[in-house]
């Protein structure tokens, strides 16, 4: 099922399927709100409209997420929410701050989330990836990234979702809030 | 002159006119975005309207704002640009998810404009105002805030105002770009 | 074995004994720091002993762990180094600034050490660890943090090892440096 | 009056001196620990002895003068303690890992204060002074640093002066306890 996370209508009726347990199966216990897009826009060219759209995407979308899983979780008392972050969620960078605004606003809504249902039984965490990830488009074109051992100094996905699954399998006497992953040669 | 900072008609109107030097004044070099509103709401009952309002009034006119000033300041090469934050620009908490990710996105705004702009000479700096601020309505409903003193524990205005008034003053040689402010009896 | 941490020679001795390769067995490629204590004490009355002894076993034998794990990890081009944090390594409080002033100095040499030797393949982190633990003897002080699920709203020792090891099993392109662990209910 | 500040009887005569009124004058009031050193090394080759030397000046001697400074304002509840940061108070880097667990710590020791001295009328503030200080012999190897206006991108030392005592002249209902200074031209 495909749905467009700034829509209120899809996201409730994504929640509504994922999470009812009337046919056959458990609802969800794993929300991951992984929408993003990131591009380079000169702070002084950029229109009211590309603002808007980053904001809808990277941070509204991500309340629309969090609000539909929260109201489902918190009445079982258990289940995650992983919202993905980036380092323009801590940091904003010339060009960048369409994308800084609203990767910061949905790190706020994961952190609120986190102190008001953590002691509910949910694990709502962030995680801010830093670097580029592998079969993104980007590495095509910088094939010079990959060195010898065949490592291109990118995420690769499995150990992104390693990272997730392993954030939902935490047990609830140590849970993780915020967590970074990059790849090892990254600069931070 | 009246605008509303959340409409960008309005707001490049206001900048025309305060920084148009036609008129016989000098253009304005200081701009202060000072717009907010905040209110405790349940993060599950948040409508999707609410969410957007707030990243309206605390974001976007920060935006519009910001961008209007810099397409004026950058060619001159001088101006100081202050954003008003709070203790939820950097910290989200249960009831403020909203008016969290409207302060933090604002905060990474000023943050991206500051190492753009700062040096090509405008100063842009962001202020986190911790506490609430003396002749604000809810003074009147918490008189046991003031003490033997006729301190009441909250922010003045003319204390926040010398504040940015210094920002603005400083050499550029030594420009802050963040600072807190808070009462002294103000826990943090 | 049994070391003092604050103890150079001691701590080269068991980096000696620990990662050398000659005795049949592989050398130790995950080193843990762990060394740690607390206590309130007010400002005033701390004396300057006492600010020594809580650098020297919360910041100064994490130098000399890291050190002598570095020059023995950095030829190999592989390992992990974990030092143990506290919520004190990122914030500062009455009656602990001794502890705090000696936990976020830990937290510079692992950020310090992240940054130089990730590239070189080596994984440094950091976790801070946000709460008591369970079998501490704090606990035996405050039995009615046991709830209905027999749930104390502490850490488990289980729990925390586990983060640990899995720190030291990410892929390296998708390492960590810092995470928090808490309990469920532990404000923060 | 030259004094050790890494010597605790220093210290103490020192604020013996300062900070009694029987001589004629007022005890002082404002208090600035500065003290401060730097240098890349290389942190396998750092000794233990280096590692100690750097707390002692960056870390130790902010303790000792914090202390001196809160035992004899806080009986007056009046008073401004600033301690000079850098950016490695907040940010490790290879080859500083000394440097920063020193300003780090420092920068704890100056929050728990803060937090304990703020409300009894104590105003403590941290100041994390980023990029190079005119003057210093660092001007001399970088000439080239000297634009056409004559600016150098440095800080100039009326410039962080002119900082510190608008901290102290802050009224108490508005204070700052962090801010930071840099050039306009400096990187962050």
């Amino acid at each position: 099922m495909t749905v467009d996370t700034t829509r209120e209508d899809d996201v409730v009726r994504l929640f509504d399927l994922a999470m009812s347990a009337g046919d056959g199966h458990d609802p969800a216990d794993l929300v991951v709100f992984n929408a993003g897009n990131n591009q380079r826009i000169d702070f002084r060219q950029l229109t009211s409209a590309q603002f808007e759209d980053f904001w809808r995407v990277g941070c509204f979308g991500g309340f629309l997420v969090g609000r539909e899983a929260a109201r489902r979780l918190a009445p079982l008392g258990r289940g995650t929410i992983v919202f993905t972050g980036a380092s323009a969620s801590l940091r904003g960078k010339p060009g960048f701050a369409h994308f800084a605004a609203a990767k910061a606003g949905l790190r706020m809504i994961a952190q609120s989330m986190a102190r008001e249902y953590g002691p509910l039984g949910i694990h709502v965490a962030h995680v801010v990836v830093d670097g580029g990830i592998r079969g993104d488009r980007i590495l095509n074109r910088m094939p010079n990234l990959i060195n010898e051992r065949g490592e291109d100094g990118m995420l690769g996905i499995d150990a992104i979702a390693d990272a997730y699954w392993l954030i939902h399998r935490q047990q609830r006497s140590a849970w993780t809030h915020e967590i970074d992953l990059r790849p090892f040669k990254e600069t931070f």
